[in-house]
């Protein structure tokens, strides 16, 4: 699987990653929220023991365990979708284990004992799904999972019963959004089983006019059901989003150009930006590489900038925590001198 | 006189121009709104006879009819500052005489007979009131003008009665503006008889953040005092707008230095500009400038760009009329190519 924020990805692509994600849980252990801190730490042992028994896949992998770390450095992974903020706020007994290509996150005491999400590049669901599948069945070697032969796996949460498997696609949707049409997805999507969230997830607003795709219900369907429909779907959107590009260029050939433009102008000289700004800039910008417009900054720069942006990851290269205003500048400053080493 | 848009002024100068206007009449005609066309049209001979009467001026001035022009051509000149609202008004029966410098304006049927006005570069009353005066004693030579022993000078409206002298100095005050200080700053003009217009003049909105500060009365000073107040005054501001920068780069570098950046960026790429906003924005820029962040953008590039984004010397290039959208894509380009061939 390719790193999706540093993948080579074509300009033209407007999915920025495929994610599968399983939920798992330990036969006969209580689930998460009814164990104490050290009943979970005996989780965090069980689960790493079964994954690191096959000896050939350990050099590749290392153990994270949240309390170990300060908060902003744990912040640093939500923010590059490596964890969830749940197994965030179960700081004080969660784990995770974690691929050199930060490509697989195994979550231990989530919701569930094990979620273990794959993310690739692109569109590419199919990929995430066969690597989830075996590092599952590796899992299985060593451990009994909650299970019911007429349910299928056992979980927290009932939407996650059956499968136990959420399939999602993060994409970049912003004509769709800027002429107020993501209402409309929305409401296709929840006709056919599907939600729609924003960059960070349940209930997290819509900001930078990143939205992920996922499905709802993982029972009744197998997983190849679930990733098709999803796939379908996307491609459906993508094609929505084309066509409004296309039809804007028609109608504000340079009303377009002139928010494009503009980001990139602002984004290479402003002295202070915000948090939120600066995603909204960055999918103007992202909107010209993608329209071919703009040709000298590629996909990898524009998703390490979304990520390097984010406040957590900018208040870790700092020693000392900074102020609001300190964040501002060392986030402008970043992104200036980025863009301007370019060409 | 130098000319102020090309002037070579200081970056750190805060004063654009200033101009003396001196208000006659003929004696024993009718003020212009009581002449018709072809009354009018002699009054312009008259003035133009006696103008040119002494030969060794002659190479350097034109003489411009305005019913001979097309609107745009007429309107370009009231964006220079060449000619006021009220001749434009007037154009079926007004003309006025230009120098090549583009620093002194006759102009003929304006609300009064003649309506001489010296414009140059900076803090210069002095000096423009000296080529003023000049120019008015060799009127006189040839024409008998309406004047009153007691009174002085007499004139259409009642303010002008006495010099028939406005003196005005424009100025560029960003932070008494951006900081809400303006008011005050009109309070206290009131009260020593002064009066603030905007770049535009009277009822002009206040765009750009350029004013214009002037005497409002001409009558029972002096002219030499008349300048000497307007000159103390201005000083007193120019020390309120310094001092307000001072304090702002103490409390809020960041947001002034991010202020001024932003701007320029916009002005380097933005693909559509209206004619608000750019005055706006090269208000920001001006302001780096003055304040040496800006080093390779030197004040008559400001100037130049101040007047040539206006709307109908941007009209005048082109042949056909463009549309307000088209208007606004030329403006920006040639800001964009102005800007963007510096260093």
């Amino acid at each position: 699987m390719e790193n999706w924020i540093k993948g080579n990805l074509s300009n033209k692509d407007i999915v920025l990653s495929s994610r599968i994600r399983l939920a798992r849980n330990i036969k006969d252990i209580k689930f998460p929220h009814n164990l104490d801190e050290d009943k979970s730490k005996e989780v965090i042992d069980i689960v790493e023991n079964a994954f690191y028994y096959s000896s050939d896949i350990k050099h590749n992998y290392k153990s994270i365990r949240l309390w170990e770390n300060d908060s902003i450095t744990n912040r640093t992974y939500l923010e590059k979708h490596l964890i969830s903020n749940k197994l965030l706020i179960n700081n004080k007994k969660s784990a995770f284990i974690l691929n050199n290509e930060e490509t697989i996150s195994l979550m231990i005491n989530e919701e569930d004992h094990i979620r273990l999400q794959c993310i690739t590049a692109g569109l590419n669901l199919g990929e995430a799904y066969n690597i989830a599948n075996k590092l599952d069945d590796l899992l299985e070697e060593n451990l009994k999972y909650a299970f019911d032969e007429k349910l299928g796996y056992i979980t927290a949460c009932p939407t996650n019963i059956g499968t136990g498997m959420r399939a999602s696609v993060m994409l970049h949707l912003p004509t769709l959004t800027i002429n107020n049409q993501i209402g409309e997805v929305l409401n296709v999507l929840s006709q056919v089983g599907m939600t729609m969230r924003g960059l960070y997830g349940e209930g997290s607003k819509t900001i930078g006019r990143i939205y992920q795709i996922s499905n709802q219900l993982s029972l009744g369907l197998s997983e190849e059901e679930i990733i098709n429909n999803l796939k379908a779907v996307v491609n459906q959107i993508i094609n929505q989003e084309k066509l409004t590009r296309d039809k804007l260029m028609e109608s504000h050939k340079y009303e377009i150009e002139d928010r494009v433009y503009r980001a990139l102008g602002i984004l290479k000289s402003a002295v202070l930006i915000d948090s939120f700004e600066v995603l909204t800039l960055l999918s103007d910008v992202r909107l010209g590489v993608e329209m071919g417009m703009i040709n000298n900054v590629d996909k990898s720069i524009m998703n390490t900038l979304l990520l390097d942006t984010q406040t957590a990851t900018l208040q870790k290269t700092y020693k000392d925590k900074l102020t609001e205003k300190e964040i501002q500048f060392n986030r402008a400053k970043l992104v200036r001198e980025k863009l301007n080493s370019i060409n």
